[in-house]
Order: structure tokens, then sequence, then C-alpha cells
């Protein structure tokens, strides 16, 4: 029975909806945000590694979003930032070298509303002057680049997460039952932490199997974070793989005719 | 022949929009919106009786849209700003009073897109505390209302630009030629001037047959204007009602058996 899943636009969909800013130096951006948030309806603001206070400029440029502020989340890293989250995309300008599924603002109010019925998602958003770090574009299943004006392509921070916004809230409003929760629909993926404990198992089984060395582990380990999350592999597959990595642990396959013969 | 009329989106289409702020009190929102429309491609500044200068805080908030403050035309009264003007859609809050067609921001993008191969089409934005006039809003054919959060829908001015330039863009960059330049939406509609003329041929005409005292003309005009601005009469039924107009000043019907006969 899963009637009425979504009938309704469901203020608690919008609430699982996390705004993660990465890096930021300036307090009233902060501020900027947090306005542009709630008047879209979204209330989760996490911060990993601001390079700077919430002060009377953050409050006074957020306006009456001051709850927003108040409830922001500080965290000292991305990963931790994302851990429970199911979905995460983010913020990257069209020109990359790193080529990644890209959605645009329309298609990511549209990923984001029809997967969070099922876990927290994310929208990440990267320092004012030199945005995320490969690295952390590499923990995102897809990026999202506004179409700007490739001659004057510079949005404040603020107004790209405005415009952001505004797509999760325009999904949401228009969502119909017909949308969401058909059975494809309810795939489970699995969430960042998930994702990061296979990473961490895979990194050691190449260090096990000495394909890679701990110490130096060189581009190899980045590489492959990309290519899974790009792949967005569903629980059911990670499962597999996760369990092809301890078989590769366990040690070389013994033949059966070189076991010691019972009698 | 119409062949190729927009085959690709073509720049000088974004040029023949116009963003039009109403009485603005903060010279960095101006600044802002300079900076939102040209990473959205647009130019057309036009500043209606501003309540401040453009100056150094408008200039650092501009960043790299100087230009755009640099072109800006200031005009005293909305009528003067919209004048060559076939389409003009104005941002109201949804709660008005005054009942009028309301567009969002993605139909307001596709409206103003589909209309501006035929004449320059305007987006217009009030004061930052109280927005635009009920005098002001029937001088537009729409209204367009950012659906924001009901319980905190107070965008930023800029924000609130940003956002519809975003639409204005995206419509601009996803029409084709199919969405374009049928028969029916080449439809000449008249230029702002053209209502105008009309206005104010029906006000005097109103008061040549006693209808309304000029000194005196209470709340008829505005409800005529209103009504008339709603209905967005097409160029040919203009000069339909422009001629009833002038039929009408002609003076009363003489019925044909009043004459003296000729023989």
């Amino acid at each position: 029975m899963q009637e009425s899943k979504i009938e309704h636009p469901n203020q608690s969909n919008l609430d699982q909806v996390k705004v993660i800013l990465v890096g930021t130096s300036h307090p009233g951006n902060i501020g900027s945000v947090a306005r542009a948030m709630k008047t879209m309806g979204l209330s989760q603001l996490i911060l990993v590694d601001p390079q700077t206070e919430i002060d009377d400029k953050s409050v006074a440029l957020a306006a009456g979003a001051a709850d927003i502020l108040k409830q922001a989340v500080i965290k000292p890293t991305l990963a931790q930032a994302i851990e429970d989250c199911g979905l995460v995309i983010g913020a990257s300008a069209r020109s990359r070298t790193l080529p990644w599924p890209m959605l645009d603002p329309r298609q990511t109010g549209l990923k984001l509303i029809s997967e969070v019925p099922n876990y927290p998602v994310a929208v990440v958003f990267g320092r004012e002057n030199s945005g995320l770090s490969n690295e952390e574009l590499q923990q995102c299943q897809y990026h999202v680049c506004i179409p700007a004006n490739p001659e004057y392509s510079s949005l404040n921070l603020a107004m790209a997460v405005q415009t952001i916004c505004y797509e999760i809230r325009m999904a949401w409003l228009n969502q119909t039952t017909a949308v969401t929760s058909t059975e494809t629909e309810l795939q489970q993926y699995p969430s960042s932490a998930q994702m990061n404990g296979f990473f961490d198992h895979l990194e050691n089984t190449l260090n096990d199997i000495g394909f890679i060395v701990k110490a130096h582990p060189g581009q190899i380990m980045s590489k492959l974070r990309r290519l899974y999350n790009r792949a967005r592999p569903e629980e059911v597959e990670l499962n597999i793989l996760r369990g092809i990595l301890t078989a590769t642990q366990r040690g070389p396959y013994v033949e059966p005719q070189n076991k010691t013969p019972k009698d």
C-alpha cells in the first residue's frame, strides 16, 4: 500500500534538501544564501570548512531568514556533510576538464525532488573564487551548471543558490502523483557514507594486492572515485562490488587440486 | 518567405528585452541587478525615477557588468520607459487585490522570448519596499509572481531579477524553429505608445460626451486602462476601437429620415 505517497507537495521533502557551502569566505554571502533558501522554502544549510564566522553582516543580509543561519551546521569536510545523502549534485563550470554527467538547474530540481522521498539529498556550492575542487566534485553523482552568458558567467554565490533553489521549488510545486514513486523510481542508491566505505575497502584491497602503495596512491583512487560516482551504483550493485573486494582480500584462489587430499 | 527567422538563439533578441527598475532606493541593488542581467546575457537596463544615483557601491556590486550601468537609461515615468514596447510584464505579489493575468517566471520567459522578434519587450520591477503601484501595474499586460515560500516571500530585488532573467535565458536557449513564428504568433500587438494614444482618445471622447469631467476623472479611466491592458487588444482591434471613438466624437448619429429630401 503506497497510496497518497505524495498527493500534495510535502514540506518535509524540502526539509530533506541540504544546501552545502564549501569554504565560503564572505559572511555576507552566507546571509544572502540563507535568505535565498528561505524564500524558496528550504531550511537545511551546511557550511563546510567556512573561511569566516557567521557575523552581524550575515544576519543583516539574511533579513527574515536568521533562523536558517542559527540552525546552520558546520562540518570540517564535504564527505562528512554528505554522509547520509543518497544524491549529491555539485555546482560546476561547464568548461571543467573533468567529464561528468551534467545537469542544468531545471534537471537538478527535478532530480533532487524525485529522489528526496527516499533519502536526504544535497546540492553543493564551492568557494567564491575557485569553486569546488576536483576532489570535491568527484564526490558528487552529478554536476550542475547554470547556462550563463559565456562572455560573463560570474554569478554571485547567493545568486547561484537562488537560481538552483528556485528550480527545486518549481519541481516541488509541480510534482504530481504521476511523477513520483513508481517502482523503478524507488530504486535504492547507497548513501555517501556507504560509497566511502566502498572506496576505503577498494583502496585497502588495491593496497593488499600491491596495485597501489597507500603512501603514494597517485591518481588511481581519484580516477576510480570518479568512475564509480559517475556510474552511481545501486545498493545491490555496491554489495556485489564489495563482495568482490572481500573475495579479493581473502587471498589467492586455491585450485581444488592443490588442496591436500583428505584421504 | 520567413525561413530562418530564428534557427539559432539570436543575441539581438536578448538585446530587445528591457529590464526596468522603478523607484529603486539602494545603489547596491542597481549594481547587483546589472550583474544578474549580464550573467544571463541581457543588456538593456532602464531606471524609472530612481531614488538614488549610480555610485561606487553600484559599480562595485556590478563587478564585471559596469558596462550595463554605464549604458543604463533614466526615464521619469514608466509610461516613457515602455513607450516602444509591445509586451510589458510587471512583477507583483500574488495577493494583490488587482485581478490580472498572472504568469510564473517560466511562462514569463517563454512569453517574452516568443514575442521579442516582433517588438521590444519589458519586464518591470518595483520599489524595494512597496513594489509597483497599482497605476504602474495597470500599464502591464501581464503580472509575474515568483512562487515563493508563503511564510517568507521576501526576495531581494536583484534575486528576483536574477530569477526572471534566468528564465528568459532558458527560454531563449531552448527555443527552436518549431516554437517560434507560426502565423498566429506573429500577431501584431500595439506598442504602449499606441495604447496610450488610445487611452487619451478614449478620455477625450468620454469627456466630449460628458461621461467624465476631465478635471475630476475619478476611477473611471484607471478602471478602463486596467480592462484594456488586461484584454490586450491586437493592432487590428485597437484600430476598430479608435474608429469607434472617432465616430463617437463626430457627434450624434442623424437618422436618414431627418435629412432634407433632395427632391
